[in-house]
């Protein structure tokens, strides 16, 4: 009934989308993605974006991982100097990475240096890119209406300036509060966790001073991200360039986010919130996995997968977590590419992928093991399926902290879990019913919106073409230096008066005392004097 | 053309209402309003939950202006000890007192004075009603599921909390800035303009200056209005009550927002924007008025009204006014219900009331005298009608100043304009071009919405009943104190720590320096002393 409702609203939604907005007048959208699961959700946007009868084209290195071919729009490729078997070793290498053993003190930087791993090559993504001229002229005889973007990483951001396009961001807060950090919005440290302290919103004090530490290591994480970035926008654009006044340019930032995931804070008026926009339509099962969830009877089925950018593990870890597996009744479904562990129990079915959304919305499905990405956490979310999570790198360990907090999934270290805390883990959020509860009371608070996340968000890139921007929504924050903005020159011209006139009070005083009392100060000594 | 797509839109937005969240389900809905034009756009909200199937009360004074009987609600009616006659002499009073002359360094205590004779009547309502055992107790048994209320004064917020309900607020911005001082959302002083002080988002130094002392002011308002209201909550709950608190546990806040019209700023994600929702469908002018514009010819219609609470102005002033208006070519069309000036214009006609939406959609408008109330304004930004602005109290000097920031109107001093002033003001926004082209920019950008804000309003009381508020919404901000919100003992012990370490060091430093060069120095100046 919940599904049939659900895929009641999504049609309804889309017949809106016509009613209201009428059809789109076929603008040209100049798509300039981020490689990897970011990839996802602006994949389903672009798609809708197609339907409405826009032209869009899609920026794509010629060696990609995700970026393939559709019917929904063109590529424009252009060319890296890398070839494919780089791109799988980099993409391995990161997967493993995360599962190597790591001291605690230098935790901060191994993740750093693996992120880097993948990072390292968008850079050269974004350099082959704004050095093709043929690919840029292509570009500026194109006469694009918008760049819509992932500004996780500022090539876009560069491009839309390039161009003197307006653009429309699509972005989920990793890096670091780059949204709130870059766009002026205030992020008050007292009750806003900062990215990787795993803090909920409410704080002890010694996390209050931890979180407000890390706030300033931000900056720093920035400028290691972004400084070769502000080179490459320098030469291309011909003057010195600051990233954040670019970032500022964006008329629209599309957050992934829901206030039932996130903590509620701060915003600004061009945020608009499109959390679970990825939570597409609920499809039909394939004759495959419809076999699967039939044959797991009363049990039902655990859907394990973690992401698209990690689909097979070290086969020591994978042993572990197949033993972990055989120990619960539920059929395990897991996507692993991998060699297949030698201990997988019967229960357990590896596919090299699934359909995780369909799979997440059938009824027989208890749990969700997950890395938790914010695709998957949404997708967990909008189904109601419990999460054992097993965070592993960005933002995740956050995200699984959140949902934690909420009671609606239980979080383990992947690293130092045994196959006993997995299939424990398992069963707790199978057996105790506040797990069901919990994430049941979040979907329905979720699912329970004005309207459709997917077509809000076509609805503001769509927006952004017909304005050509949205500069009535563009704070006046952004025209003020960073002690104007704090008020620091007024704070120090108050002071100044008031120590000034502190200052001549206590003059006069001093000289009406000197007048008054330092005459009789002087006879009365000068009688003294005599005196003696 | 352009009226037909806003009256398909707001049809297709109802067909979408029912389509989308399905039919209501009858919930109990008690509204607390607030007397006078705030009950305008209040009322349109009320009417659309009552056709959606909800049962409405609306608690009303006995003696009141505005809050009259309906098909679409029931009133609970409460008494108050005083009579028809006062009111209509406060108000009255309290609409001449703003044409009277009033001194520059005593005009904020003049307009504080002006407030306050109707502000202190609407106390008057609130002890009543909260002294009114009987009503108390129809309302503790009526078991309502949500408050709607006004809480520019806080009679319904402490209702909410008396009766453990959770709470919908519907809100403009006055008193100043209570939304966000209230709701701890986040205020820069530095490009948010406090109100009365008319300051654009763009201000010089000395503005900023003025804007900061300004906003210590806001606290000693909040005092000067709430404290009564505080000592009338603690006698009700049997308990100290802090109001801001009681605020705090409003789910919602339904601003009557769009940032066309406002400066855009911090919000928080329980604030959603509503601005622009008493503009209702246009519908068909009554044979009266369709009689006048026809009759204007080429030249066209002015729509002049100063708001539901000021309906004749002193005689010498509406002279003045008469005498601008005869120097036209347009027809005017003048809501007063004054005696008539004696020097009133052929072109002039005088009205009791005026249905002034649908005149100001009406394409022979060709400008709106009105003395820039929020409703007004929206109807004008709506209807795309430059305007020639009055402001006479309140918040509307602060959005006569943000309407003409925006090259959509002209605005005059109503006490020190001239006849010859405002007959050239009307020609200057008619004959301009600029204006007419400013204001229809605005009103495309504010029609450009993917969900019409009545909807959107009566979707979040909705939500707000069906899950029985929104604490997903609720900011951690709202359980820290002060000084932890600012981070003041975290930043305090830091300074410790830093002045500690140095502390530490400078007597490390010193003492090894008196052990190493401190015997040297004494051994030098022994064998100086044994020397000499």
């Amino acid at each position: 009934m919940a599904c049939l409702l659900q895929a009641f609203r999504s049609l309804s939604a889309g017949i809106v989308l016509s009613v209201l907005w009428g059809v789109a007048l076929g603008d040209k959208v100049l798509v300039v993605p981020q490689e990897g699961s970011h990839w996802l959700s602006m994949k389903d946007i672009v798609e809708l974006l197609s339907h409405r009868g826009h032209e869009v084209v899609v920026l794509v290195p010629e060696v990609n991982l995700l970026l393939k071919e559709s019917q929904f729009y063109t590529r424009k490729v252009y060319r890296v100097p890398y070839d494919q078997e780089e791109l799988q070793t980099r993409f391995l290498s990161f997967g493993n990475q995360h599962f190597a053993e790591r001291w605690y003190l230098t935790a901060a930087l191994t993740e750093y240096r693996n992120n880097m791993i993948v990072v390292d090559m968008f850079f050269v993504n974004c350099q082959s890119l704004l050095k093709d001229s043929a690919t840029l002229s292509f570009l500026r005889e194109s006469k694009f209406d918008v760049v819509f973007t992932d500004p996780a990483l500022p090539c876009g951001v560069i491009l839309a300036e390039y161009l003197g396009l307006p653009s429309v961001y699509l972005f989920r807060g990793f890096p670091c509060s780059l949204e709130h950090a870059f766009s002026r919005s205030p992020s008050p440290v007292s009750y806003v966790p900062r990215c990787y302290t795993q803090f909920s919103e409410r704080m002890t004090f010694s996390q209050r001073v931890a979180n407000f530490l890390v706030s300033y290591l931000e900056n720093f994480l920035f400028y290691c991200l972004y400084s070769k970035y502000e080179d490459l926008a320098s030469n291309l654009l011909k003057r010195e360039v600051h990233l954040p006044t670019l970032y500022q340019k964006g008329s629209i930032w599309l957050l992934r986010y829901d206030f039932v995931f996130e903590y509620p804070r701060p915003v600004l008026p061009s945020m608009v919130f499109i959390g679970g926009c990825n939570c597409k339509k609920l499809g039909v099962l394939s004759q495959e996995f419809d076999a699967y969830v039939n044959a797991s009877g009363e049990h039902g089925v655990v859907v394990f997968s973690l992401g698209s950018m990690v689909s097979e593990i070290p086969e020591k870890k994978a042993m572990e977590i197949a033993d972990a597996l055989g120990k619960i009744p539920q059929t395990v479904l897991w996507r692993y590419t991998g060699t297949p562990p030698s201990n997988l129990a019967k229960n357990t079915i590896l596919v090299k992928w699934l359909p995780q959304n369909d799979l997440l919305g059938h009824p027989k499905t208890r749990a969700f093991i997950t890395h938790s990405g914010s695709h998957g956490i949404y997708e967990g979310i909008c189904n109601g399926v419990p999460m054992v999570m097993l965070p592993l790198f960005g933002d995740q360990m956050d995200n699984a902290k959140r949902m934690e907090s909420r009671g609606a999934g239980v979080t383990l270290n992947v690293l130092e879990m045994t196959s006993e805390d997995l299939a424990n883990a398992l069963k707790t959020v199978i057996n105790d019913k506040s797990y069901k509860e919990n994430i049941m009371r979040l979907s329905s608070l979720h699912k329970d919106r004005p309207i459709e996340p997917l077509d809000l968000a076509v609805f503001w890139v769509e927006f952004v073409m017909r304005h050509k921007g949205a500069p009535h929504l563009r704070p006046a924050a952004h025209d003020l230096t960073w002690y104007q903005y704090h008020s620091l020159d007024v704070i120090g011209f108050l002071l100044a008066i008031v120590l000034g006139v502190a200052f001549i009070v206590y003059k006069c005083c001093a000289f009406g005392y000197r007048k008054c009392c330092g005459k009789k100060g002087r006879v009365k000594k000068a009688q003294k004097s005599k005196a003696h």
